[in-house]
């Protein structure tokens, strides 16, 4: 069966710690709320759900919580690949060059006045798409929404413009 | 069957008077390219196909075929809401307030740092979603995205959340 979820935002604030390290579920400290299910906590999820690669092409990527995901999954050995916007990439709170330093390969677009894009595909096969930029800003203060999707029709051109723009934007 | 479409941006820039006009198909005199399909052409003919109502949630309106289009459909009796960002709307350019001219039903959000979405529902049947707000950057010089779907798992949540921001931004 086809896979459809759609998620909005702003998403309620809430404790993602047990995302990152399942056994501490029960026994984080911090102040935010634990144990409630967020739109962002399952947008984390499916991320966190890649196994052997993860296609990222996004206009602005600061969060935090995003980048750790990803920087988890470089660290399980999942094959990274990022592709984002040449300006916002230089903006202080990027973290592109935080997931470069980690060995991760990410390209800017150097083809249009906006890499408007923010989707990511992983393993090959789930499309996460939407109007989410990889901020906080985006996933606690604004109206957004991303879609959840393995439908063949709707991943497949994915997949081919993230190959195209990537072969585009070859830094060699 | 269902439809899934993925049209990508930047468009290849032609002509689109035969969507509005289709009896000048063959007699246009302007100097863009004609008898071409383009992404924005599909785009645009998505948008025109609503015979009953069209709900647009858009964080920034300024293109002028599209605003073009909305025209167009409210003239033919198609019932319009339009929902979008308050700081965006108050942008020279903007389109909202011309269409608030012609009589259309648009409010702005207050509920948020950003109305971000950029989505549309046709007939409350067709969701056309992603990263292009209705402007001619979006259009003519960013990498985009936009998909069309009729897949209901899509679809509802989309219609349900529009409800939902409709009534929560009413103006009276
Ligand atoms: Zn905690
Ligand atoms: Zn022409």
């Amino acid at each position: 069966r086809t896979l459809n979820e759609v998620l909005f935002f702003p998403s309620e604030v809430a404790c993602v710690e047990h995302i990152f390290t399942p056994s501490l579920h029960h026994s984080c400290l911090c102040p935010l709320p634990h144990g409630v299910e967020t739109s962002f906590s399952r947008f984390l999820r499916r991320i966190l759900s890649a196994t052997s690669s993860l296609d990222l092409c996004v206009f602005a990527f600061s969060n935090m919580d995003l980048s750790r995901a990803v920087l988890a999954l470089h660290s399980r050995g999942v094959t990274i690949r990022v592709l984002t916007d040449k300006d916002y990439a230089a903006i202080t709170g990027s973290q592109i060059g935080v997931l470069r330093k980690a060995g991760i390969c990410a390209r800017c677009d150097v083809g249009s006045v906006y890499m408007h894009h923010k989707f990511a595909l992983v393993d090959g096969r789930l499309l996460i798409t939407g109007s989410l930029n990889w901020t906080l800003t985006a996933v606690q203060s604004n109206m957004e929404n991303v879609i959840v999707t393995d439908e063949p029709d709707l991943v497949q051109p994915f997949i081919k413009e993230f190959h195209r723009l990537w072969m585009h934007n070859d830094p060699a």
